[in-house]
């Protein structure tokens, strides 16, 4: 089976072609492909299918050509994937399916990516929802904090602010922060500080996983949440986002989308043995 | 750039053909191949070249017509690794290089490799030394153990056995153990009780790296400690190892001379692009 391993900020993915929906690919090849071991490695599998070929994306055909079926390294299906849109505009791109930009329907609506002058892709997203309540973050051996902001993205994130960078880097994130009161469904929980004018620095804990080098709704969440924070709101001028896997920009709009951009990297084409997708 | 991926009992490894020996393979062209991110991931890196072409193993052509260059993660060079060797005769068998057995030289020796009627590979390595010294180890929050042996084979290992399976398991190796007196190059350090007649488990941290899912030599050493204990030697008879990456038999032969088996798999082949090549 031919596929392709790429990268966005390292968060990283297995592309898998399937144009015309015909393959079964089932959670325990899926597991099989991600384990960092026994097969590729990856944080999940992008499948890359024509709307129109596909029960979940029919639909949508008219919109977006291509559907984003994006799966967990643990086989579940997800919604959408800031970082893997990029990857997935890539490799659109790379195989001359789309020319510069493309809609791209995923289990979370429809999202515009776009080729950059400067390589980069930009991904438009939909307009986050501000939650009324904040809840209260304790990291491992930490002091409590009050959250920042509480908001969906579409997925929920929790968005905690640190004093400094030193702060930052020091924080134990190998265990879960507690939230009290968590959100009904889980979150993802950003720690950020500022580094310049327009400028953050960031780790981010998701849910499910722990500590990751790059969460591309995290970094949205969390530059609007410093926005609002400072005043400046929706303005359409980009804010600086730095992880550990790289660095992102974030565009909050007047009309209050969101648009992340940032690097995505194909590292190699791959041809997977039968024998890693045979069940297990 | 193409190249393989393949595992030994979850030890896993990106094969570099080079038989020409025409390669430039930089330690940081390592080290973006193994980055488990933002690169294809793996333990190491095996390039295959016939040892008449490389320099190092030029003197050894006579005895083995290839030469297993392993590099470690961090882009060093490493002796040898025995599920490296597996997974490397696996590679010279599928594209039809050698037949069912091959000489391998490695920077820890030669080494003799052949395939069995099961599909598992044997690799027979040297004798092993066991050192005068023991020394004891305490896992963290755990009580001091004496080892039950120190041998090098040819890497340096300690070896310490533990009641039971339960107390196995409940070992905590997220943290180096503490050796005192170290081994005066370090140590990897196996932890290993009975299962059954001749069959153990045992769990490994290898020096530099931490726990991890399989350690060819640690298998070994583990064996032969353990034999060495019953009181049974170099019998020539198997012994049953499981790891938490699989299962392994080593037999120790009257000759003094280890022989460690156990399954290669290849699970895809790759085109690597240039730019993850490009020294950083």
């Amino acid at each position: 089976m031919h596929a392709l391993k790429g990268h966005g900020t390292e968060n990283d993915f297995v592309i898998v072609p399937d144009l015309d929906g015909a393959l079964e690919l089932s959670p325990a090849a899926v597991r099989a492909i991600c384990d960092r071991h026994a097969g590729i490695g990856a944080d999940g599998v992008l499948r890359v299918v024509r709307s129109e070929n596909d029960p979940e994306s029919k639909e949508f055909a008219g919109q977006a050509e291509f559907f984003m079926d994006y799966r967990n390294a643990d086989g579940s299906l997800a919604e959408m994937c800031g970082n893997g849109v990029r990857v997935f505009l890539r490799y659109l791109q790379r195989s001359s399916l789309v020319d510069e930009e493309a809609a791209v329907a995923t289990r979370g609506g429809i999202v515009q990516a776009r080729l950059r002058a400067d390589g980069d892709i930009s991904v438009r997203m939909g307009v986050p929802e501000v939650l009324a309540d904040r809840p209260v973050v304790t990291a491992a051996h930490d002091e409590p904090r009050l959250a920042l902001s509480a908001l969906t993205i579409p997925n929920p994130h929790v968005v905690v602010a640190v004093d400094d960078v030193a702060t930052l880097d020091a924080l134990d994130l190998t265990v879960a922060p507690q939230v009290e009161p968590a959100l009904p469904h889980g979150q993802n929980i950003e720690f950020v500080t500022p580094v310049d004018h327009r400028h953050l620095r960031m780790r981010v804990f998701e849910r499910g996983v722990g500590e990751t080098r790059s969460c591309g709704t995290g970094i949205c969440a969390a530059a609007v949440a410093v926005a609002g924070l400072n005043g400046v709101g929706p303005d359409g001028e980009p804010w600086r986002v730095d992880v550990p896997g790289g660095t992102c920009q974030v565009t909050w709009f007047p009309d209050g989308t969101v648009e992340l951009t940032g690097p995505a990297v194909i590292v190699a084409e791959l041809d997977l043995e039968e024998s890693l997708l045979a069940a297990r």
